[in-house]
């Protein structure tokens, strides 16, 4: 795909008590899969709110990435506000009652069952190194919360999210930002193939700024990457 | 105020180049100040992106703060989408173009001048450690993106947007979540002014489950979580 959103559900994250991990993660693995990412979005344990967000996040990109609310307690809404965005019920999704019954056994409570009520139709996703599954419906792709499961099923996602490489060069300059703005400008007016992007850096108490750009086309990139350090020397 | 929104504006953390501190920051002190976050959206250099997600982020809580896109580049288009969103034209503050010509001196730039074109009827928010600068205006609250200079003002803002303080008790337990799952949700059912969550946690090797209850009134805090102990024991 060519763009994807980030949806991370948790009022734990909103609330200061955890700091999310499984958003910079994911941009991380999504830029190196050329895929670009339109918003991220963190959004509270509410059904309404979640299914507000992911309408919304679906009309903005190719994919939408949910980090939680898939667990068996009352606070996970992910599966039954999925189900209402993408205009299906919820159905019992039968591979995953198997793993569920596989793994807790004789001790498997409804709590734990539920976990396997799905938006019928979905698919399930299975993360290679810890056993762990999420789903993916029609775009949208669900994935738990818990960091070590998010990330196995991140690298799984990102493999099947790949679009065509997006090219990068970066340009460093200690002249000030407001000294190179028209030149960067101009360069941009020019270019509308490659995004340009300039980020003043403290460091060691001295600024600079670090000139950043991107787009699919490698030698577009460079040869705009030639024209705007001409014009910002 | 009760209730906030955080809007991160930026292509480099949605491209993955620079992980956000700034909304993690934030939430840490808003969190400490009794504020409620309803949402935290990262979006990107884009006026259109950035208007829409302030006007929906405007109504769904009391106070909007946004980090970044307020430099002097054609990549920083805060200010505009801004005051589009608050109904107004951008006007020259006076004190802010005081600043940047007292920064600057002899060699200021239109485009360093062009920061202190904000929203008509902004006021000037302050940093005492940095000597940087936002604005406010009507509930939305721009602060730099540049990490140094966004925790100076998120400190400052922190304070002015403190509301009564939330209470916040914990539970910890080394039973399953399905297994607690019908305890939590009728401790839930019961109790609508007490938030319950449930959180997971793989520590060495070994699961164990957070539960914390947050509300506005201790006492009721606390009887709740003596409830719930009661009923997940």
């Amino acid at each position: 795909v060519r763009t994807a959103a980030i949806l991370v559900v948790g009022d734990e994250i909103l609330s200061g008590e955890i700091a999310d991990s499984n958003g910079p993660y994911l941009l991380a693995r999504l830029a190196s899969a050329g895929v670009r990412v339109a918003r991220v979005v963190v959004t509270p344990d509410d059904e309404d709110a979640i299914a507000d967000d992911l309408a919304r996040l679906r009309a903005l990109s190719d994919a939408v990435v949910v980090s939680g609310g898939i667990g068996p307690t009352h606070d996970d809404v992910t599966r039954p506000a999925a189900a209402r965005v993408l205009g299906v019920p919820l159905a019992r999704h039968e591979e995953a009652e198997r793993l569920i019954r596989g793994f807790y056994r004789e001790r498997v409570t409804d709590a734990e069952l539920s976990m396997a009520d799905w938006p019928r139709g979905a698919r399930i996703l299975l993360g290679p190194r810890t056993g762990t599954f999420g789903f993916s419906c029609c775009g949208v792709h669900v994935l738990p919360g818990v960091p070590p499961l998010f990330r196995d099923l991140a690298d799984v996602l990102a493999v099947e999210l790949a679009g065509p490489p997006l090219h990068r060069t970066e340009l460093l300059t200690h002249r000030r930002e407001g000294e190179i703005a028209p030149g960067l400008a101009a360069g941009q007016a020019r270019a509308h193939d490659v995004a340009i992007g300039s980020y003043p850096v403290l460091e060691d108490g001295r600024w600079h700024v670090r000139v950043v750009l991107r787009g699919p086309d490698a030698a577009r990139v460079a040869e705009v990457a030639r024209e705007v350090r001409g014009a910002i020397q």
